[in-house]
């Protein structure tokens, strides 16, 4: 793989980096790890590329990289949300395979194209809504279909964070200031850079799409130019209601993603700050606590876990989770053959779509007052 | 103190005993205690009152009452909402103080009467939102009000329950049968049983008003009269935003009412089913668990707590605690000598008139495709 | 009930009081409620005894009462431990059922004694283990019997406070002054107070007597005249095993008595500061959250249980529980029927000698070179 | 780096190899992955490993890269114990380092000639006893270290497991079959396996050496030949006290080791099932949630947290941690350059020792009628 982005100074670039290579079946063999020439070459030393593939551009990285036979299989975009598509787009017209950090793209005109290049390229495109690779989170999912819940009814997800509770954009801190800028985040800021997390993982725990929302975004810190706190009314299709939050202001809370979702006759309750404990609730017994690697998991649970119960596995194994996934598509293709179960677990460029529409809509009701906007 | 209402089969009025005497300093001394003269009787005796203070209606109770020398110091109604206005009237009209369940009347235009001849009368007015009585509550209140963070910017209020998950009206049981009759409990059912404890909970904490709601309420099950959940966003006076959510269909669920409020540069969390807890969060330091009895208290919580540390105080004292301050503020009175600090710390009438234009908006903004009702 | 102790100053007074009267069942009517004569009458009138049933001593009180028609059904003893024996035993003497404090008296010679005079005396005697009165360790002490667990393996019962962790004897605490002074406290400190709580409630769980104990016996503050902190290894009748740990000094810990017992094939866990819940294991199934008055619970729990699940019930009430009991075992006998189920769930003159040898043995151990010391 | 055992079928092989690879320092170059020689090449081809390096014993391993100029930097054996000496003899001989798995030796003799062998050789040798690796873990060092706690008086730690609660050993699984043989596993099992882990743990944190323990170790599952379970009385070095079990018949407990430490005037308290957050302890204020890469952190935290505060780090990266400090006193060696702070952080040949000492210790003690067994 080759990764675009994430070189010095970037929390992200390092998790792919982790994440990718965690299995010992990908390995990053060259990148354009910054917009600056120099700094994408110095970063790249620092993790040891061959120096003939330390670019300083990803259009040299691409350019360079189709040249070779042994080529790099697939590109990793981890740049700011607004080189999203650029960089996507013109991977795929090399032919390169593409993983890609979410939001997928800068707004819905890009993220449409993007689909239909995609489709019309054949090639796989996979989006990092990293939450989606943790074992419970999947055994959440495999519940929900295999109908322990029944109907759902009810979905609240949340997503508090505290960190950009004061101006930290102000103070030189690089995740702050472009996260906090609109022509490098886009037209949100906590909906776009964990809303859609959190939309993201309602939709693939229960299967359901968001139909329409109704938000009241704000921007607490004075001076800042996009909004930091939002929350959303959600009804999905057929008919289940939910709450959805989002906040950057949220003292002194880290990263504290939760869903729950209740049907008829059971629930579900997991917590990304505890992310091997999912708790099922039922109408008929006691609250049970499920653990990663321990009892009542199905099969996709198990081969996304890699160690045994009670050890704690975090949030790389979790990435990693999507890049093994990616990895077996791809070695498939190559080799020719079926890929293996679970290979297609990875959120791709329709999910990618509906984010950008779900940062579109709450945007566009935050503003409106009318009650409901559809997505 | 005479008890109107929750005789056999009541839950809550075994609850309002309990806790009014829990202390010493109350005495049930008379009681009506079913709307069936048999029933009430009986009850009466079951709970050891003397024969001729057994009385088999309201009425009787407030007019023998009156004529004693030994009359009761107040009412305490714990009927279904449907019949507070009018037992609360009579025993103001009679000069009884009294203490009345939530929600205060079945609509707004009884509750702003009551609030005239309350005002009229100058006699005590008591409402148990309960949950305020939690010694850990009023010391959240207390440092909020001390400043401790800051300007208040959101407030996340949910109160899941998951009894009513299934037709449980239908099975001939008593509490589900009246709280899902909007003859008896009114316009709202999820909100208007625990949405207004979980909205006088974010007043009473913050000091802050809700100014308006938008609200998505639903009744999930079939046949089912009442919405038996609610999601709302909540703006406050002052500009403080919010999510409050009520369910009884939140399966498994107990009694999960939680409050988060996070302001400029501290938060505070307290949930309901451990209440011995406040969770503590700064911009500045870590953590800090916050526990009754120890340290770091105001005088609110001290003189709210039974117990040293560790020796778990419930839902009975923090009961309790309202009664006991009640109590304070009537022997004040009839010593007239000046209430003790907290005698008035008791949630009244003008809180009962908010919550019955709270339960009225959430209604009525529910119905329509505007997105802010005023309350 | 008249009551012998617990007057000002005195914190388990109170409690015993809320406890005892809770349920409507049993009135405090007189007292001797402390040592000092002018000091009990007027906390006598605190509590608004009649004037003539403030007594100046329990021998008064004993006397006076005995020749009332109406006179107390029973004594409560909450004194040091050092006046239980010689309270204890004038009671009895004067024919009335005795409810008293732990540890049961000063010493075993005391305990065998007073075994001897219950029986002879054929009268009813309590022993305020209060910890046995939650429902949920009422459901674990069920399931053990039941079988679920298989033969019990092992037993970790802990008790850490941290009360004591300074020198708090020196600065007129009063609690800290009795507790830590031999004369009045008995021959163990932690051991006596709380080790005893932890070894009773091991034994009424898992209906295993321990054997043997080797204990390691210390005191940290300097000048303190008992132990502030003991680990005992235990060993119980039929060849389980285990550990049980009581400490003063446990910085910050509050009460935190918890219990954990593992079977062939499942295991408890509980804890007191959060006694609403179980902790159900098996190697058969995820996890269990068992909770008050929710699933899965037998008819133990559920007649000690006054709300509904998640209205929390705390110390109070599991307090409470044991002096419902005794006063439905009083109230069988003077009206000449057969007590309800439960009434006979205890703690008794048994448990009191076998909390006596406990404390005999660990101290005598924790002298001793030898490993084993045999209760 | 190269690897002995670890292969196809073995947990703690892949562990070292994610672990040791996670940070792109080291690179897994050769191994002889198992006893069996076909097998050993399979693991490596499994693996990617150059043909030619995928070994069909450690001796061939050791000669081959010996003669390589490539040859790889150390050696980490992974296999079970009773190999440990002599592998890792026979690779200080050829002059590699040596990451080994733990308890170190079979017994305190090999033990000793293996720290006389280090010394010698002026080889670097680690010991991966890998909870010391946890980011919080080496807070809670820092902070004993830094006074903040006082004198520390008590500690506790527990290890409690209930994988081996049945026979597990008779039904073909590996890691309950060489776990359960003396002539693999060594003189003890769960106090060998685990207890040597607590010890370590406990040694590690406070800084104290364990003087002498009185241990009651049991076996519980019929036809097992090593204990299963034990119970320990500690007494460290100047005067604290402690508790120490270890178990692996403590039904559903998956992998519970937790640390609590308690000093004059602060206790801390530890996890490892939830690593991420240490309890703080005072007597002077509120318990404090000190959390990973989140406030209060010394830099010895700070420098082994790869990810921002609430993205959890689990059992890999810690286990990481003590590689990369390895590969960093490696590389220093290598380069001639002083070490970077943290690069000696890494438990070594001293430690194995004082955990063979232990062990020795307790099954010694377990056997005896004294109280006290001396290390």
């Amino acid at each position: 793989m080759g990764m675009v982005g994430g070189g010095r100074g970037a929390f992200i670039g390092a998790v792919h980096r982790m994440a990718a290579q965690l299995d010992g079946t990908i390995e990053l063999v060259c990148g354009a790890l910054s917009s600056d020439p120099e700094r994408a070459r110095a970063s790249g030393r620092d993790w040891f590329l061959a120096e003939d593939r330390c670019y300083g551009s990803y259009r040299e990285m691409l350019e360079r990289e189709s040249e070779r036979d042994d080529r790099m299989d697939f590109a990793a975009i981890v740049t700011p949300n607004h080189l999203h598509y650029e960089v996507a787009s013109a991977a795929l017209e090399r032919g390169f395979h593409v993983m890609c950090d979410k939001p997928m793209t800068l707004d819905v005109g890009e993220a449409e194209r993007l689909v239909d290049q995609v489709e019309r390229s054949g090639l796989l495109f996979g989006l990092t809504h990293n939450y989606t690779g943790y074992p419970l989170v999947k055994e959440a999912r495999r519940r929900v279909r295999a109908g322990d819940l029944g109907t759902i009814r009810k979905v609240v997800v949340e997503y508090p964070q505290g960190w950009l509770a004061t101006a930290l954009e102000t103070t030189g801190q690089k995740q702050a200031e472009w996260r906090t800028d609109p022509a490098r985040a886009g037209a949100a800021g906590a909906m776009g850079d964990i809303g859609t997390h959190a939309a993201n993982l309602a939709e693939y725990v229960t299967g359901l799409e968001i139909e329409s929302v109704c938000a009241d975004l704000t921007t607490f810190v004075e001076g800042r130019r996009l909004d930091d706190d939002g929350n959303v009314l959600v009804r999905f299709a057929g008919g289940a209601r939910g709450v959805l939050y989002a906040s950057q202001v949220s003292v002194d809370d880290e990263n504290a993603l939760a869903l729950r979702v209740y049907g008829e006759r059971g629930g579900l309750e997991w917590r990304q700050e505890e992310p091997n404990t999912l708790i099922v609730k039922s109408t008929e017994r006691p609250r049970q606590v499920v653990r990663t690697a321990s009892h009542g998991l199905g099969e996709e649970a198990a081969r996304n876990t890699r160690l045994p119960a009670g050890h704690p596995e975090g949030f790389l194994e979790a990435f990693a989770n999507l890049y093994r996934a990616f990895a077996q598509a791809i070695d498939a293709r190559l080799r020719g053959v079926e890929p293996p179960p679970g290979a297609d677990d990875v959120p791709g460029v329709h999910d990618g779509l509906r984010g950008m529409r779900f940062i579109e809509a709450v945007v566009k009701s935050s503003q409106s007052d009318q009650k409901w906007t559809i997505l």
